[in-house]
C-alpha cells in the first residue's frame, strides 16, 4: 500500500503539537480550579481528561474537552449529580464562558469556551466493571486501558481509520450511522497493528460473528451479534453490540474497494453532483411509484429521535407489504430543522380490487361450513376452500392516508415522539414534487445509489 | 330424505323395461351373428355385453352398447386386432349399418345403427387380473363382478348417483372431467348401499384418503390419491387413480349443499342465465386484467388433447409468474369446433420497470466480488449484496405475445398438439373484448362462479 499518502493525510488530520499543547493545559488549568474547590467544599474527587483527546485519537477540529470528575463509590447518586453540576458551572464560570446543561444518562453541564467545548461530567471512580453504576463510569477504565496499551504511531493508525469510516459513513456509535465507535476504532488497531491490516482483514477475512478478545477472556461465545469484539475492561460487554449487519458490511465492501484502489479520496467525503433532472429520469425509468413522507419533528437528542423514524419506517413497509403493496426500498433521513423524511418506494401504486383469501380444508366439516356461510362465493382449490375478497386498498396513496389518520395510526409501530408530530401535521409527495420542491436532494440520490459513500 | 322425489326421478332417468329388452334383444342378435362367424372362420371366441348396460346402471339415452368379444389368451395380439375389426365390421355389414373406426389401447369398430352405438371391442379371456394383456381386458371381470354382486334396487341408486354427479359435473373418468368413473359409482353404491348414504357419507365423513375396500384386500396403504377405492377384481388397483382431489372436493361440497336442500334441481344441470353485460361488469368490479388465449386445434380424442390443454394452462400460469404477475385464476374449455379457449386473469397489466435481484453472502469474497463486477450498482442488505435490476417484461400482454412466439415457446410446457397448434395461429383477447365478440359465454360464467354447479 501507498505509505507516504498516510503522512500527508495525517498531516491533515492530526491535531499540531502546539494545538494539542494548548489543549492540555487548558484542560489542566479546568481540572485544578475544580479539584481546589472541590476540597475546599470538603468533597474528594480526582479529575480525568478521558476520551479521543486524552488518547491522542482525537481528530483535528473535532477537538472537544471530556472532563470527568470522579467521586468516590459511598457519595450518594444525588450529591454526586448536584455536585457534578456546581463543580462544572463553577469552572465555566471562572473562565467567564457561557454554560449549558446537556443529558446522557445523568445531567451534565458543558462549556462553550472560544476555542473549546468541554464537558464536565460526573462519575464514580471505580477500579474495574464491577463496580459500575452507570454507563459514563466505564470511561476512565477505557481510557486508561488504551492510554497504557497503545503507542503513539498507533494512535495515528487510529486517526487513519476513524477518518476512513467517516468518511465512508461508517464511523458512529449514535442511533444515526449505528456503525464503529472511536473506541471500537481503538481496539482493532490494537488488535491488527495497523490501518492497512484492519482494512486488509475485512476485506478478505471478516464474516458475520467475527471475534476479538484482546484480554482472551473466552466470552465471546455469549454473543450473537454481527462482530464480537470484548471489552478488555468487562469481560461481559462487547464493544461492537451497537453495530449493525449494515454497516458491518459497508465497511467490509467500502475495505475492499479501497483495496483495488487506494486512492487519497477515501480520506474525504464522496461529493454527490447531481440534478433535478436526472434523479427524476431516474425514478422514471424505474417504472416505480416513489412517495416521499415528510414531517417536522420537536427536537430531541439523536439517539431518541433515531430509533423512533426508524421503527416508522420498518413499520410504514411492513404494513405496506400486509396490504400486498410491494416495497422496492425505504431510505429515511432527518435534516438540521427536525424535519423527519421517509422515503419508499412501490413496485406499483395500484393493485386489483380483488384478492384471493385461503380457506379451510374441505374435510374440516365444521370450518369449512363456517367458511362456506361466510363466504357464498367460495369455492374449491384442491382440497381447501377458497374466496375472493375485496381489497381494503387498492391505491398505495389511499392506503398510506388512511393508515396515517389519528384512529388507524394503531395499526403502525411508531415511536411516541414520531407519533405525536404526525397527529399534528405531515406531508406526502410523489418523488417527482419532491424533486421539484426541494433543494437538498443528496439522500434521494443516496436512496438511488446506496453504495455511492463507499467508493471513490 | 324426501324419498319420493327418488322415484320420480327414476322414472325420468331409467330405461323402461321395454327399451331394455329391445336393446337386450338386439345385443344378443349381434352376438350371434358374431359368434356364428367366427367359429364359421375356426376362431373360438365368447361375446359379452358390458359396461352399464349389461349392469342395469345405464342412464337413458346414454345407451350405447358393448360387445366385447373374449379370444383365448394363446391368440397372438395381431390376430386379435385384425379379427376383432373383421368381426365386428361383419356383424354391422350384415344389418346394414355405417361402421367407424375408432382407437383406445386398440383400434376398434364402432357401429351406427338406427338406435344405438355400438362398440365392438375384443379383448382377452382373462379369469383374474393377473392374467391382463390390456386394460380393456379388465371390462368383463368389472360386469361380472357387478351382476353377480348388485341387486337390482341397487343398480337404482347408482342411477341416481350417476345423475346426480353429472348434474353437479363431478362424473366422467376421462381427462374432460377428471371425475368418478361409472365402476366407481357403482362401487360406492356397493359399499354404502343407497345414494342417500354416499350423500351423507360424503358429506360429513370424507377427507383426503379416503379408504373402500370391499373384497378386504389390505391394499389401500400402497396409494396416496385423494381417494382410495380399490378394485375388487385386482388387489393392485386403485379404481379412483384418475379422480382429482378438485374433482374429489367438489362432490363433497354438492353432497353437503344437497343435505342443506335436497330439492330435485340436483338432478339436472344447473342453467346459466347470464348477460354479456353482466359478465363485463363483474370484470370491471375485480380490477383485474383479465385474458383469453383462442387457438384452433386439430380433431384428437379428448383424453388426447385435454390433458395437454391442461399442462398448457399451468404452464402459462406459472411463466406468468416467474416473470412476477401474479395470477388470480385460470379456466380451459374447448368447443365444439375444437377451439381452445385459455381464460387468465392477473392482478395487474403492469409491473414496475425494475426489481430486486438478491447476491451472495458479503463474506463469500469470491462471489461477492463477481457479482460486483456484474453488477457494479449493487448495494448492502444486511449481510448480503443485492442489485436492482430490468425486467424483461413489464406489461402483460408483451410477455404473453413474446413467449408465444415460435422462437421462445420452449419457456412453456405445451403438448405437442397444442404447441403445433399455437406456432401455426392463436388470438389474445382482453376479456371485454372476448364478451363483446363471442356468443357462447358460460364458461366465462364459470369462470367467475366457479362453484356454480355444485349448487341449486
Amino acid at each position: 500500500m501507498v505509505i507516504h499518502i498516510y503522512n500527508d493525510i495525517l498531516d491533515e488530520i492530526k491535531p499540531s503539537d502546539t494545538q494539542r499543547k494548548n489543549m492540555l493545559d487548558f484542560s489542566n488549568k479546568l481540572m485544578d480550579i475544580i479539584t481546589s474547590y472541590a476540597s475546599s467544599q470538603g468533597i474528594n474527587i480526582t479529575c480525568h481528561l478521558v476520551g479521543s483527546m486524552a488518547k491522542k485519537t482525537s481528530l483535528v477540529n473535532k477537538a472537544d474537552i471530556d472532563i470527568f470528575m470522579a467521586f468516590s463509590l459511598d457519595c450518594p447518586p444525588e450529591d454526586l449529580k448536584k455536585y457534578g453540576l456546581e463543580f462544572g458551572r463553577h469552572a465555566i464560570e471562572t473562565m467567564n464562558a457561557k454554560s449549558q446543561l446537556r443529558f446522557a444518562s445523568h445531567p451534565y453541564i458543558t462549556g462553550l469556551f472560544d476555542d473549546y467545548e468541554v464537558d464536565f461530567v460526573p462519575c464514580y471512580k471505580i477500579s474495574d466493571a464491577s463496580q459500575l453504576r452507570s454507563a459514563v463510569d466505564r470511561t476512565i477504565l477505557h481510557t486508561e486501558y488504551i492510554q497504557s496499551h497503545m503507542s503513539d504511531s498507533e494512535a495515528d493508525e487510529v486517526l487513519l481509520l476513524k477518518k476512513f469510516m467517516s468518511s465512508v459513513n461508517t464511523y458512529g456509535a449514535n442511533y444515526k450511522v449505528s456503525g464503529f465507535s472511536g473506541y471500537l476504532c481503538e481496539l482493532l488497531i490494537l488488535r491488527y497493528k495497523s490501518f492497512d491490516n484492519v482494512i486488509r482483514e475485512a476485506a478478505t477475512n471478516w464474516s458475520e460473528g467475527v471475534e476479538i478478545d484482546l484480554e482472551n477472556y473466552g466470552t465471546c461465545g455469549n454473543y450473537s451479534d454481527p462482530m464480537i469484539v470484548i471489552d478488555p475492561t468487562d469481560a461481559n460487554r462487547n464493544v461492537a453490540a451497537a453495530l449493525t449487519i449494515d454497516k458491518f458490511s459497508e465497511f467490509i465492501i467500502a475495505a475492499r474497494n479501497y483495496l483495488d484502489n487506494p486512492s487519497r479520496e477515501y480520506f474525504s467525503k464522496h461529493i454527490i453532483n447531481t440534478s433535478k433532472d436526472e434523479l427524476s429520469n431516474a425514478f422514471i425509468e424505474r417504472g416505480t411509484s416513489t412517495y416521499v413522507l415528510k414531517c417536522q419533528l420537536e427536537h430531541l437528542p439523536t439517539d431518541v429521535i433515531y430509533p423512533q423514524i426508524n421503527k416508522t419506517t420498518n413499520s410504514l413497509e411492513r404494513v405496506s407489504r400486509g396490504y400486498d403493496f410491494s416495497v422496492i426500498g425505504t431510505r429515511y433521513y432527518m435534516d438540521d430543522n427536525d424535519v423527519m423524511y421517509i422515503i419508499i418506494e412501490y413496485e406499483t401504486s395500484s393493485l386489483s380490487n380483488i384478492k384471493i383469501h385461503n380457506g379451510p380444508r374441505i374435510d374440516d366439516v365444521k370450518n369449512s361450513n363456517n367458511f362456506k356461510n361466510k363466504y357464498p362465493d367460495s369455492y374449491i382449490h384442491k382440497n381447501r376452500l377458497q374466496t375472493i375478497k375485496n381489497r381494503k386498498y387498492s391505491d398505495v396513496m389511499c392506503m398510506l392516508r388512511s393508515i396515517l389518520k389519528k384512529e388507524n395510526m394503531s395499526i403502525l409501530k411508531l415511536g411516541k415522539n414520531v407519533k405525536e408530530s404526525l397527529i399534528d401535521n405531515y406531508e406526502i409527495y410523489s418523488i417527482h414534487e419532491f424533486i421539484k420542491k426541494e433543494e437538498d436532494l443528496d439522500e434521494v440520490y443516496l436512496y438511488l445509489h446506496p453504495t455511492y459513500e463507499l467508493s471513490r
